[in-house]
């Protein structure tokens, strides 16, 4: 809202970051009213560095509260990335991308019957040091074979009889950010013999997701998660976390 | 059917073809019987070496008329790749890939709405002339825009409300196989100019797809295709094909 100086309050998930014109809040509110004469309170749920998303999410809802018509396109231009914000704006399943500068997005099917279990380790894994270890090139058929796997993996989120393991495989990033987190292939491997029936890193890391076809699944594999974390000595926790099917939403407090 | 010796007769499309042991069918019909007493009467209606997946669905028809229960694993060995022969025999929207060595496939929402324009040039593209033209790496942000073109594609053919120009974009082989077929570039931007709402190459070239989101605009695309190949002074047709949903189907002749 507006003030007489810019206010910054923090609560919740990343409240111990910077409460100044520094913070990703205020730096969005500034840009889309052009001054920061305002006081904002952030109150997030979302665990700040694990690759679940946060910035998106906060830029997102920072952007609508100063009044922007386009949350989706301020939110990407910071972040770089259109994929996350176009999620927290839309909610449920999207594909999103850049499309001559502009975020473009579009709503996918998501099978109401999948049930998601994230493992959120403790340690952050800031993106812009995932982003550093991604390779300039890579092979024809690692291309190739991601995107046969991202066909099977919407068809599968779209249709959970049709989720297979596979789905989740990937050659393009987790096998170089497993440097930055070496536990992660064998906590992958638990998810999915705890039940899940594919399993691959959230995002840029370091939180993982293991995808069920029942909520029944997702207790055993949240367990399980709870179980690799401790026995690997790894802080952190496993949770069963439901999609949001409704995006943004703009209200009073 | 059993025969003393081999006899490939052909009928159609790919009828001047060879008619001996060296056709693709009767290769395909002795791997699954593991001999070649064998009278084969092959009837197609896709034109071979255009990008149409002719090949994989003679070796899917000729593998089941053979008697194979495995039709997909036996054409897809043969093909080299699994999305053709994956949707001869499925049909509608497949996504299909190799994983760990046998070709997998799922099903994929399609819009009913949707019509498609295909642009067939006289001249034939062999597929291995076009694979040869592909590069051995590619840099990380074409694989990452491809991933995203296909997301939006998927989304867009499950809802053809969704469907936008860039989802059909490509940044992996178009623009190598060009090469190969100069025209493609100004016909594909031809048929975005005269309805449809995007255009791509038809697997490996030449032929060329136009998606449109009503058969009342695939009716003028098609226009827009023949008079684009007519002014070009490339030899061809435009038309409009539903798609087939039933895949595979094996009957008495």
């Amino acid at each position: 809202m507006p003030a007489t100086r810019l206010a910054v309050r923090t609560e919740g998930e990343g409240a111990g970051l910077s409460q100044d014109a520094s913070h990703l809040a205020a730096r969005v509110a500034r840009a889309v009213v052009g001054h920061d004469r305002l006081e904002i309170t952030v109150r997030s749920a979302i665990p700040v560095g694990r690759g679940l998303g946060s910035s998106a999410a906060l830029a997102v809802a920072a952007a609508a509260a100063a009044g922007s018509a386009d949350p989706l396109g301020v939110a990407a231009a910071f972040d770089g990335h259109a994929e996350n914000a176009a999620a927290a704006v839309l909610g449920g399943l999207v594909a999103a991308t850049f499309v001559d500068g502009h975020p473009t997005a579009c709503r996918l099917r998501l099978d109401p019957e999948l049930a998601f279990v994230v493992v959120i380790p403790e340690r952050v894994l800031p993106t812009e040091k995932a982003r550093a270890v991604l390779p300039a090139s890579v092979t024809f058929g690692d291309a190739v074979a991601n995107l046969g796997r991202l066909g099977l993996l919407l068809g599968g989120l779209a249709d959970g009889s049709q989720l297979i393991a596979a789905a989740g495989e990937d050659r393009l990033h987790q096998e170089v950010r497993t440097a930055l987190f070496p536990e992660a292939p064998e906590l992958l491997a638990r998810l999915v013999a705890g039940g899940a029936t594919t399993a691959c890193w959230s995002g840029a890391g370091p939180s993982l997701l293991g995808i069920c076809t029942s909520q029944k699944a997702a207790a055993a594999v949240r367990e399980a998660g709870e179980a690799a974390l401790a026995e690997l000595g790894v802080a952190g926790a496993a949770v069963v976390l439901k999609p949001d099917l409704k995006g943004l939403v703009v209200g009073e407090s």
